[in-house]
C-alpha cells in the first residue's frame, strides 16, 4: 500500500534526507505536499521530481517565482498560513514536520486536527506544547513517531516492552563541536568552529545547539512528553562516537540500546516504515573496526544549558517555551556575529529568571511567552 | 498467578541462581521439582526451603541418604530416569533445564512431550537435537526461552521486531581466561589458570569452554536453531567487558543491543517472567563510570574451536553432536590433568575428521554419535 506523505521543511537537512529515503521506495510512498522556505531553486527541483499537488514557500513573491519554473500546476501557498495548509490540506496519511523552531507548532496541531499521523522532526513542538499535542494525538488515535535519532532509538528500544517497567532512559550526546574544550576555552570561539559537528551532518541551528547542549536539553523535554516520564528518569550521557544512539534501562536492570552509524536516514525511514524495516543505503556498523566506544558523565556546570533545560522542564508550563525561544533568538544573534558563544547561555538564563511561568498554557499563552522570550534575548 | 517451575540441575551455578531469583518472588513462583546431582547436602537445603513434591539425585544411595535428612516426604527419584521424571512428571508449567552436557537432551524432550515450556540453560540440547526439539515445541505450541545471557540478549532485542528483517545477529564473547595470551602462550597453561574467568561466575566446564571458545561455538549452533538463521548470519565479536551481551542488526542497518552488568540472574529471571520484567538484585550499569567498551575481531586461527564449531554446524546432522561430545570428554580429561589445554582442540578436531555425519538423525543416532565421539576423545 502506498503511504501518502507531506513534508514540512523539505529543503532543510531532514527534509532532503526524507526525500532521499522516499526516492528509494517510489512504490511505497507518494509525496502529497512539500513546504519549503526561501530556497526556491531546490524546492522547484524537489517539486519536479516528486510531483506534489500542494506546495508552500515563505512569501508571496517566492510563490510567484516558483510557479513560473514548474512544468505542471500544483496548488502553491505561502507564509505561516501556507505551512499550516500544507500540513493539513493535502490527502497525506503522515506529515513529516521538519521545519526548524517554534514555527513547527501550529502546523503540527493542524495536521493532528486533520487526522494525520506525525513523523516528528521539529523539537520545539513538544517542548512548547507537549501537553496539547500528546493529548490531541491520543484523543484522535494518531501516532507521533520520532525522527530524531535519540528518540527514535528509545522508540526502537521500547518495541514490545512493558512501558510501566522502564526504570530510566538515557539520551546519548556526542558533546558537540567543543566537547574537548574546557569552559574557559569557550571564550572567544568562532561561528565557524561551532558549526563543525564531529559526527552528524545537520543544519546550522541544531549544530550550534549541539555545541551548547541546548539541543540535548530540548530532547530531554521532548522525551518527557513522548515517553511520559518524569525528568528524574531521563538521563544524558556523553558518548563522543554517537554509535549508541540512546538506551532504556528496565526494572530488571536489563538495558536495551539502539546503535548504528550516525546517519539520519535510518531513523527517518523507520518513522515512515514502522513497524517494518527496509534496507537503507546506510552501511553496517563494524564495532571491531571501531575498536572502542567512550562514555563520560554529562557535566551540568560545563554544559549549563543542560541544567537550565532540566530546570525549565521541571517548572513546566511556559518555562520550556521560554528556554527554547530565548535560545533560538540567541543562536540567531550568535550566527550573525552579534554575541559571543557563551552569551547564548547567559541570555537564556536571564530570560528564564525573568519569566513568570504560566501553567497548562493554551496556544495563545505559549505564543505570547515565545514572543516575549525572543524579545528578551534580543536585548543585550 | 503462580508459575510452577521444575529445575533440572538445581545445585549447579544456573540452578542455584534460579532459586535465588525465585526466592525474591515467593508469591509468583512455586517449585514443583528439583533435580540435583551428587551434592546432596545443598540439594537437601534447597528441598527444605522450596518444598518440591518431586526430587531427583544421581544415584539410589544418594536418594536414600537424602530421604533420611528431610522433614517431609517428597517423591525421591534418581539417575537418568529420575532426571526425565523430574522434567515431565511434576505439575510444572515450565522446566528450567540447567544440567550440564548431553544428559540434558532426553529430559528436555520428555518435558516438551508432557506439555511444559522450557527455560533452556543446557546448550547441548539444541546443538545435538535442535531439529527434534524445535519442531516438537512448535508442534505443541510450547516456548523455548533462552537462559544463556547471549541468547537472552538476542531474544530481548527481537521483542516486537519483524524477524524476517534480521540481517545478522552478533554474539559477543569475553575472550575467556586466556584472551590476552597468544596461541603460543597457551602451551602449558594450567587448570587453575583456565578456571579464572574474567567476568562471569560460572561452572568449571563452561569456564574452560569460554577459554577455548567451544562455548561460543555451541552458542552459535544454538542461535542457529533458536532464531532459525543460517550460519553466515551469525557473527561472533570479542568484547572483553561482557557489557553488551549480544545484538541484532536489521535490514535497515539499525542495531538493537542488550546490555547490563554480567549477572546471570537477569536472563534467568527474564526467562521466568517474560514478557514482563521485575526488579532484580542486580545493580544498574553505569557506562560513564566504566568509561570505555572494547571490541575486536574473533580470530578463528587463535580460537580454532570457533572454526570447528562453524564447520560442524554447517555440516549439520550428527557433526554438532560430535563437536560437543568430543569437547565434553576432552575438557573432563583436561580438568583431571590428563591432557594439556591445546589438546582439547586437537581431540575435537580429530573426532570431527573421523566422523561420517548422519543427516536428520533420530535420538538413537544422536546418542550413538555422542558415545562414539566420547570414546574417540578419550584416547590419546
Amino acid at each position: 500500500m502506498t503511504k501518502r506523505i507531506a513534508i514540512l521543511g523539505s529543503t532543510g537537512s531532514i527534509g532532503t534526507q526524507t526525500l532521499d529515503v522516499i526516492s528509494h521506495y517510489p512504490e511505497r510512498f507518494q509525496v502529497t505536499a512539500l513546504a519549503g522556505g526561501y530556497n526556491v531553486e531546490l524546492l522547484a527541483e524537489q517539486v519536479r521530481q516528486f510531483r506534489p499537488k500542494l506546495v508552500s514557500v515563505a512569501t508571496r513573491e517566492l510563490a510567484e517565482q516558483l510557479k513560473a519554473t514548474l512544468p505542471y500546476s500544483p496548488r502553491i501557498v505561502y507564509g505561516a498560513e501556507g505551512l499550516v495548509e500544507s500540513a493539513a490540506a493535502s490527502d497525506a496519511d503522515s506529515v513529516v514536520t521538519a521545519v526548524v523552531g517554534s514555527q513547527g507548532l501550529q502546523p503540527t496541531l493542524a495536521a493532528l486536527e486533520a487526522g494525520k499521523h506525525i513523523a516528528l522532526a521539529n523539537k520545539e513542538t513538544l517542548v512548547s506544547a507537549g501537553h496539547l499535542v500528546m493529548s490531541l494525538a491520543k484523543e484522535r488515535g494518531l501516532s507521533i513517531l520520532p525522527v530524531d535519532s535519540e528518540h527514535s532509538a528509545i522508540f526502537q528500544c521500547l518495541n514490545g516492552e512493558p512501558r510501566e517497567r522502564i526504570r530510566r532512559i538515557t539520551l546519548t550526546a556526542s558533546g558537540g563541536s567543543f566537547r574537548d574544550k574546557t569552559r574557559a576555552e569557550l571564550d572567544g570561539v568562532t561561528v565557524e568552529q561551532a558549526l563543525k559537528h564531529p559526527n552528524w551532518s545537520m543544519g546550522a541551528k541544531i549544530t550550534i545547539d549541539s555545541a551548547t547542549m541546548a539541543n540535548k536539553g530540548l530532547e530531554v523535554m521532548e522525551a518527557h512528553w513522548l515517553y511520559e516520564l518524569p525528568y528524574d528518569r531521563i538521563d544524558v550521557l556523553i558518548h563522543p562516537e554517537s554509535i549508541i544512539h540512546s538506551f532504556v534501562e528496565f526494572e530488571d536492570s536489563s538495558i536495551i540500546a539502539q546503535m548504528g552509524l550516525p546517519d539520519m536516514r535510518v531513523p527517518i525511514q523507520y518513522a515512515l516504515t514502522y513497524p517494518d524495516r527496509l534496507p537503507t543505503p546506510v552501511g553496517s556498523l563494524n564495532l571491531a573496526e571501531l575498536g572502542k566506544l567512550h562514555f563520560r558523565e554529562m557535566d551540568q556546570e560545563r554544559y549549563r544549558m543542560m541544567r537550565y533545560a532540566y530546570e525549565a522542564g521541571r517548572i513546566g508550563g511556559t518555562a520550556p517555551t521560554v528556554f527554547n525561544a530565548a535560545n533560538e533568538a540567541a543562536v540567531a544573534r550568535f550566527l550573525r556575529g552579534e554575541i559571543s558563544f557563551l552569551q547564548i547561555e547567559e541570555l537564556v538564563e536571564r530570560a528564564l529568571e525573568r519569566h513568570a511561568a504560566i501553567f497548562n498554557p493554551g496556544l495563545e499563552a505559549i505564543l505570547e511567552a515565545d514572543a516575549w522570550a525572543r524579545g528578551e534575548a534580543s536585548q543585550s
